[in-house]
Parts: C-alpha cells; sequence; structure tokens
C-alpha cells in the first residue's frame, strides 16, 4: 500500500508532517510505503539521517497551495503544488490514498473534479468521529462538506455511513441516527422531517429513528446522520470541550478522544479514490493518526464497497 | 412582583416544584410572591409547615397536561390545567411571569396564543445560555422554538438577543455573533449567508461576525445567533458532556455551569409577557434558579424595552 502526504499541508507543515510520518513509519505495516509530497530540500533537511529509510520517498513539489487561497483558482493555477500532484498521483493510481492538513476547499475541488464522485452519489460527505463515553467512536457524516442538504442527500449519507462504519469497524448492522431536536418522527426542520420518512423505508439502512445532541456520545447509534453545519457545529464543539478542559488540567479518556489529534484526519467518502483530510493545526501526533486512519481505510476496501452498492 | 410557578409541570412535579419553590423563597426578595398552580391538596401537603408563608400562594387547578399531550388539544381540552391557569392569570396581569418544566409545546402555544407575540416579532425564540470558559454566561437564541428560520428571522433574533443581554447582563453593546462553520462571510448555509449581510448593514445590532462550534465557550461574542436545530442541539450537547464528566467523577466551575440546573429554565422571548420553559427532568435545584431566573427577568422590565424597540 502507498499512503501520500501532503507535507506542505497545514500550520505547522512541513516540521510537523514530516515528524508525524516519522512516527507513523514504526506502526504501519513493513509492506506499507510512505510518500511525501513537497519541497524535497526542506523535508530531506527535516529527515535528517531518516532520509534512507526504505518505506519512505519523496515527491518534490515546487509550488505550495496555501490555507486561504481560493480553492478552484489555486489547483488550476498550481499544478506543481503538493495538491494539485498528490490528486494526479492518485487518479493514476500511483498511490492508494492521498492525505493533507492543508487548504481543505482545494481537497474538496480535487475530490469532486480531479478523482470524481461515484456514479450514483449525489454529493459526497465529509465523515467525523465523535467518542463515545462508554468507549469507541460513533461515524458523523456530513461535517462540513454540504451546508443546506435535501432529504434524499441525508437518506445518501445514511447509506454511505452504514458502508462505511461496517467495513472500518466491523459492525455487521450498524445502527443509523438522525440527529434531530426530539426523539419523535415529526420533529425537527422539514428537511430532517421528510428524511426521517426516507430511511424508514430504506432496507440498505439499520435506522433506528433520531438522536439529540445530548446522546451524541451515549452510544444510541453507530453512524449519526446530519447536514454539514450541524455536523461541522457538533465536531468542533467537541474537540473544543477537549481543549478548555485540558487547559483547565482536566482530562480522561474519553475527553483524550475528542482531542482531534486521535483522529488524524475525516475521509471524503463518495468520491472513487481514498481522500483524507486533516485539521489545520495538525500536530505530529495528529498526523501520525491521520497516516494510521488511512492504512486502516485502505485496507478495508471501504471504496469498492460502496461502488458495488451504488453501481 | 408576582412569581407563578406550575407545580404540576416536569417529570418529578409537583415534589420536585414545591421543594424548589421552597428554596427560592430563601433567596427571593420580601416583596415578591410565589404561585404555585396545581392540585391544592397535594401541593399543601407537600408544603407542610411551610403552608402558611406569607410569600406563598396556591391556585387550585384540578387538571394536569401531561409532558406527552398534543399542546394545542390539551390547551383547548383542560381549560383547568396549571397550564392553561397560568396562561391566563399572566394575560390578566394577575402574574408577572409565568414559569414551567412542563409540556414545552404547550408552553409555547400557550405564549403565542394566549399572551401573543409582540407586534413586529415574525417569531417568538426560546433563549438558551452556555457557559464562558472564563466565567459568565452567553445567550444563545433560538434553542428550538423554530427549526427552520429565515435570514429575516435570524437578523430578528440577533435584535431581540442585544435587548435581552443588555437588559439582563448590563452589556452596553453586546457583541453579537453568527453561528457558522467558519470565520468568513461567504461560509455557511444559503441562510446563513444571507443573514450575515443582514446583521452587517442592522445598526440595531453590534454585529462582530461568525463564530463556529469551537468558540461558543470562549466569549467571542455575548449573544449568538442561530436558528432553533443548531441551538437545541447544541444546547444540549454541552449539558451532555457535563454529564457524562460527572458520571465519571469530574466537574469544575466551568462544567457545573452547564449543568442545566444552574441555569434552570429557558425564557421565551418576543411574547407580550414573561414566560420561561423548565427542563423535563427539573430537580429542586432547578426549580429554585428558574425562579431566580425569573425573578431577574421580570426585575429587567425587557419585555417592555423590546416593544419599545419594535413599536
Amino acid at each position: 500500500m502507498i499512503i501520500a502526504i501532503d507535507a506542505m499541508g497545514g500550520d505547522y507543515a512541513p516540521k510537523s508532517v514530516v515528524a508525524g510520518a516519522l512516527e507513523a513509519l514504526k506502526l504501519i505495516s513493513p509492506t506499507d510505503y510512505l510518500v511525501l509530497l513537497g519541497n524535497q530540500t526542506l523535508i530531506n533537511e527535516l529527515l535528517g539521517e531518516n532520509k534512507s529509510n526504505s518505506q519512505l520517498k519523496i515527491v518534490d513539489c515546487t509550488e505550495v497551495i496555501e490555507m486561504g487561497e481560493h480553492p478552484t483558482k489555486a489547483l488550476s493555477q498550481k499544478p506543481n503544488s503538493s495538491i494539485s500532484i498528490g490528486f494526479k498521483m492518485l487518479k493514476n493510481h500511483e498511490v492508494d490514498v492521498f492525505c493533507s492538513a492543508g487548504n481543505t476547499g482545494a481537497m474538496m475541488v480535487g475530490s469532486m473534479f480531479s478523482v470524481k464522485v461515484i456514479e450514483g452519489i449525489q454529493r459526497p460527505a465529509i465523515v467525523g468521529f465523535a467518542p463515545k463515553a462508554k468507549g469507541g467512536k460513533v461515524v458523523i457524516l456530513d461535517i462540513g462538506a454540504n451546508a443546506d442538504c435535501k432529504p434524499e442527500m441525508l437518506e445518501q449519507f445514511a447509506e454511505l455511513g452504514t458502508i462505511y462504519a461496517k467495513a472500518t469497524q466491523g459492525i455487521e448492522k450498524p445502527r443509523v441516527a438522525l440527529m434531530n431536536i426530539g426523539e419523535e418522527e415529526q420533529k425537527g426542520s422539514l428537511v430532517v422531517q421528510a428524511a426521517y420518512q426516507l430511511l424508514k423505508d430504506n432496507k440498505a439502512v439499520n435506522f433506528v429513528g433520531n438522536v439529540e445532541g445530548k446522546d451524541l456520545f451515549m452510544d444510541k447509534a453507530d453512524v449519526i446522520v446530519c447536514d454539514g453545519f450541524t455536523g461541522n457545529v457538533i465536531l468542533k464543539l467537541g474537540e473544543s470541550m477537549y481543549e478548555i478542559l485540558a487547559a483547565q488540567g482536566i482530562t480522561n479518556d474519553f475527553l483524550a478522544q475528542a482531542n482531534y489529534e486521535e483522529t488524524g484526519g475525516s475521509p471524503i467518502i463518495g468520491i472513487n479514490e481514498n481522500v483524507i483530510i486533516g485539521h489545520g493545526a495538525s500536530t505530529p501526533k495528529a498526523i501520525k493518526n491521520m497516516i494510521l486512519l488511512a492504512e486502516k481505510q485502505v485496507k478495508s476496501n471501504v471504496n469498492n464497497k460502496i461502488k458495488e452498492a451504488f453501481a
């Protein structure tokens, strides 16, 4: 398996990315390779004596897409950037997965227009993970790709989340819930009410009804479906609880799992290849975990399973 | 000031309500009165020797609207219920505020069709409070009355929140932010993007831009505006963090303020009278704090200030 990492992506790149990649190297399978995309001179300096590691390769990229750049413009104007080259290699099957903690918009645009959306999928979704109070993680989608959703999109996220949780977590019939503001089926926004009706009749989904904000961490479901606005707000809120309490000297196993560094990244699913986006402020630990998440996802073969389901 | 409390409202009523009212009696002004609405025999039994307290009155109500009942039907079919009588007394200015931890839907219907919406207000909003990491509370609206909002409604929530925070918290020019999924003005759902444009030009509001989920507790604003779907999800999520961590033996000053019992209730604003709804599972402590919140709100004269602003 070949895992490509954007060495120039994120607020602390390339230093943080290279450090994280070196940590990941100790943990990934000996048959896996890491490809670092970015400024070769800088990367080599940071690698030091590790540059001769046989599981490491560098692809020199002479351009960088900055965090604040306009995604579409940047991708077309910087063909030699690490993100542009990452998508090119992914499309040509030179790598199995592409990870970046860089410009999220550029990663979304690359996903949709370079590797492209799987036929039959209306919109790709970004997957997030929230810790369960009793241990384990709940899959949430969408967490930001689609601020406005139609009921049919939420229904499809439920199908995508089902396949994702089954493939990557080994749950035979993942329980899928709709994030809402009450348990009853007539609760919520018009879109969510309509999505409830679609999910009730969807045989590909083990729909367990609505959950509320208070249920997020309570293992009421394995997959929680919401629009990208709601998902983004709640995920960032959960992460901030970890940070606030850590700053106040409080942590425990549950809170530690709310730390974004533990998950490392968010897969974009519903597209033809494996793409994982990371937190802009990614630390070496976050990068390491993004690489491990990428390895797990490629191994799960989830993308082919999605393609089969929507064929 | 006369504060009316629905003694039959909430999962642990009337016991919990009467106990909470007795606690509040020790803290409210000696010129305030509490009116307990409900089954007189039951209430008297629970009051015991306190029934002769000169600041306490009971209004006997022979019916009860249960938590699961259809709001509109229940209100018309049970004119002698504590909620129906509470709204009647409020409308007739026999009491200054009506609090209930009972059927939220019935409280909303009573607010809209008995005491009625202030002229010029499109939709009333429910106000929530989230703790700031450094102390104090941020006002959030709407937290559940309006799952679907138009941009103009969000703009009006900003105006209502401004008046509320100024009147009840004494903040001269409350900072108002829009809950969103990014800082930039072009971020978010179509409704939120349009609301941003309206708020930018609104001279009655000290608009400070977007905040994200991670900013909720970070004192980036005094008032946070969102639709009732988003507000409900994030508030319940915050409350659950307190509960999960308390169950795991962890708490501190910040988390304690995320406990709904500390706030006690959520005002419905934009209506002609003072109405406060409480958590269904209200404990005596929550009821006590709901009464103190009611006292503070009446004293602030916020409803008249809203009427003046929209006159």
